[in-house]
């Protein structure tokens, strides 16, 4: 009898017994239930409500890489649960009671598609369970400004790791994107995109993006509203700014802080190359 | 007594009134919590693990422009909540125990970094609580080409527009990435980035990416495996990857599925516009 009030109170971790019946009379049931949110848009314990905990940068990394490799679930999921999964497992709730497979959905940058580096949008969404937009973004810049300039991986696991052992090449991909990352790592040193060694490259670079989003919580932690980020703005984003991202210029139409210099170059990888492949 | 122990025993839920305890005794809790995962990367509910529900895909898009302008929350957030938060509303937990501002670090292609289109992340990860990798990513695929080719927005609130009332121009973006998306859209419209009309376009694509989303989920329902998407791969994606993401090629370099043609095109756009802007 316990156990099935239980289940009719409780939220996410409720389901897995009372899922049957939740089904069936869950319209009703959400009216008078005491854990159900006031209305629209409203929350269970508020917005961005979550109390963050410092974390060892080095537990983080070793559960990133495993997360990654954890049935595939690359590099999103990886980060997310470095994060927000050790906090479960050391505070408990709300942390544990994350769907956090959700995260998986980052992969390949996106279901595969090569858009943001999944392993940097886990750590975003992460940072937004604690910290509103304001706070939020000046971490969120300081993170991604890092992951374009860093040579990366700079991870090893060394005897443990999955996928190819030993050193691997680095390089500054210049960009957020999976794609771009990627596929210039690959280009750069001549290893294809679909072989072991780029997957082990993404699963150490989730290693890395961990361990730097995890420093960047604990001295926000520390610091609060006097947390400042240490890289400054890309000249690109600056200079194109002052026309392209300046309320009344004619040319303020761009969105967007990722380098304008990846795409904005004329480099030969920029041709026709549709329409006219050299 | 017995809120208490409601507390100590349910998940998200149970923070708002526990979570000064929660915080100085969550390990040990943890430990006992019949609510809490089995072990390191396990999950309440399990992977992928929430039944879907069919909605309404005209509730859903005004919702989700709603959310939209939900305390600037933007379109990641609406698009989710248009989905899981009318789930919540419908069906009680585990969707309305969910911390949907969570969704707000997708604003402006996550964090104003112009890199996916919040409303298609959105969408995204709202099926990744349903489905996993193989039966979602044609999901995502078919929602995803749709956007790349589909004059948008599409969706007017009339009377009830918050932002610019009206009719808006329509453009096809050819582009899942915030940063071309509303660029392109800016450019060929003569509309500042910064101004209220684009800010009221992208709360209409927002309404836009959660009537396809759900029109999706909805049939997906419906025919289970037997769902496919209708929209085939893009030319270029398919030309390109013949070399530049097969197996065994030297050129197998390329990660993602976005078309190639918006950057790979040899535009003006394209030029060296940071050392010799015209």
């Amino acid at each position: 009898m316990d156990t099935s009030r239980r289940n009719l109170l409780c939220g996410l971790g409720g389901l897995a017994l009372g899922g049957a019946v939740a089904g069936l009379t869950a319209p009703a049931m959400a009216a008078v239930d005491p854990n159900a949110p006031a209305g629209r848009f409203s929350q269970v314990n508020g917005e961005f409500g979550w109390k963050p905990h410092k974390l060892d940068p080095a537990e983080v990394a070793m559960v990133a890489y495993d997360g990654y490799w954890y049935k595939g679930y690359a590099c999103g999921y990886g980060v997310f649960y470095s994060i927000i999964g050790l906090m479960g497992e050391k505070y408990g709730a709300p942390y544990n009671q994350f769907p956090y497979a959700m995260l998986e959905a980052n992969k390949g940058g996106i279901s595969d598609w090569g858009t943001i580096c999944g392993a940097l949008y886990g750590a975003a969404a992460a940072y937004a369970l604690f910290w509103g937009r304001k706070e939020r973004t000046p971490m969120v810049n300081e993170l991604y400004r890092w992951y374009e300039v860093t040579k990366l991986p700079i991870y090893n696991p060394g005897d443990k790791a999955t996928g190819v052992k030993g050193a691997l090449p680095q390089n500054s991909s210049g960009s957020v994107l999976c794609h771009i990352s990627v596929s210039k790592w690959c280009y750069a040193h001549k290893i294809e995109a679909t072989s072991k060694e780029r997957s082990e490259r993404c699963g150490r670079i989730t290693a890395d993006v961990a361990t730097k989003a995890v420093e960047i919580l604990n001295a926000k932690i520390d610091k609060g509203k006097d947390w400042k980020g240490t890289f400054a703005v890309q000249a690109a984003v600056a200079g194109c700014g002052e026309c392209h991202q300046t309320k009344g210029n004619d040319a303020n139409w761009a969105k967007g802080v990722m380098d304008c210099t990846p795409c904005h170059n004329g480099s030969k990888a920029l041709a026709d190359k549709f329409n006219n492949h050299p």
